[in-house]
């Protein structure tokens, strides 16, 4: 049984929380939080403090607090030499305190208050200095995940910033989508085939192989009304930009495929 | 029966083809193309031609060719008073030739090559000056699909704008992650979870309950060091674009929420 703490408790450390709760070889002994919270019903069995006095003995510690905080959180822990890790993609392992064994346990995926979340094609990026560090992070990520990978630090960060693309741009697409119809009382779900279709298509053709649209056939017609439709504003930017950089990916200037 | 002549045969034309031959409602009676082509074997048993002059008797023409070419094609169809629809999402239903019965039938989704297409959840969206053409189109929408609307032009043109952020826009950053792994030789497959569930999250959340990302948090030290990782060039460009919209949305200046 591998004894964990989660240091913090945000969406990372519910969803985290919460389904390490259901795995046999793993036991979540306490939260911690800097202020009072109410765990929700599915992990309102696991110990709660607020006083880093309090923290018990554990094998892991997982930190899952905001990105900018991790550094200076990791230095107030009172303990010492135990396997402490973070959870974040853009943050590296030096980040943490010296006075424990760094690590990192950071699930590539994107976890939202109300939205359930399936671990076990999850990938899970993994790094420690440690050689045993790493296979307890290895079971550790097992427990939850068939896909566990250790990469390093600058990896990590490559993953993060290909995600941010694949996810929280992706996602404002789907906002200003949604803003165009709403202006027009056309329901967002005419789009849902669409959107589930392009998430799908990627995963037997490559990108550029499924791209198509009238930047890629460079249909400047169609583009004129488009931009027509959009006035000014950040949406016309960054359908300007977004359409420039298809075009000159796919039909660059003189002739020249890159 | 509904008796339909394809003029034309790209990916629109033969996704549409092969599932209408599957249909009890329709009959595809023949396909013209201006120049030789080899149907597809699922479809090699519809009558083919290139001669204008030899184009069939049918209840529906459906011309499925570049939406640049559909005005000044549909002049040169030599019967009147028919009912000839296009497929495009930008071409008003006025560009087609005064000649015969003018009509749209949208099928709002992307078609590639190599991409096996359900119907029955692809919105198809029709238009038509008479109203027995509408009912004659929603019978062969019905054909397909369950999801039969009719809309106006003016509608189409900006559902297909909006369709574009969420699929040809979408696409390209997928592309862009694509390229920042594969620079870092790290598979693709690791976003494949992650993109799918970025899909799945809007199927029953809001796009903006769904945003997340240092944009959204106006986490600039995670900005900062994306940027410095993109160099310079249009993904740079892009990123920057993007994150500015993102965080103009959810952190206007002043504090004030738009």
């Amino acid at each position: 049984m591998i004894r964990i703490v989660f240091l913090g408790f945000g969406n990372v450390g519910y969803h985290l929380c919460n389904a390490f709760q259901k795995s046999n070889t793993v036991s979540v002994c306490q939260v911690y939080n800097r202020s009072v919270i109410s765990l929700p019903s599915e992990v309102a069995t696991v110990p709660f403090t607020t006083h880093l006095s309090e923290i018990v003995k554990a094998d892991v510690y997982i930190i899952a607090i905001p990105d900018d905080a991790i550094a200076a959180f990791s230095e107030t822990l009172s303990f010492q030499n135990k396997l402490v890790v973070h959870t974040s993609g853009s943050v590296p392992l030096t980040a943490l305190s010296e006075k424990n064994r760094k690590g990192v346990f950071y699930p590539l995926q994107s976890f939202s208050k109300n939205s359930v979340v399936t671990f076990s094609e999850i990938p899970i990026c993994i790094e420690a200095e440690e050689a045993s560090d790493i296979v307890l992070l290895q079971t550790l990520g097992e427990a939850l995940s068939e896909k566990v990978t250790v990469i390093t630090s600058e990896e990590r960060l490559k993953l993060h910033l290909a995600a941010v693309f694949v996810n929280n741009f992706v996602n404002h697409m789907y906002s200003i989508s949604s803003a165009i119809l709403e202006e027009n009382q056309l329901p967002f779900s005419l789009l849902q085939p669409l959107i589930a279709e392009t998430a799908r298509k990627v995963e037997t053709l490559t990108p550029d192989e499924a791209q198509t649209g009238p930047a890629k056939r460079n249909d400047t017609k169609t583009i004129e009304k488009h931009l027509h439709l959009l006035g000014n504003g950040s949406n016309r930017t960054v359908y300007q930009e977004i359409t420039k950089a298809i075009q000159e990916k796919y039909n660059p200037p003189h002739g020249k495929k890159l």
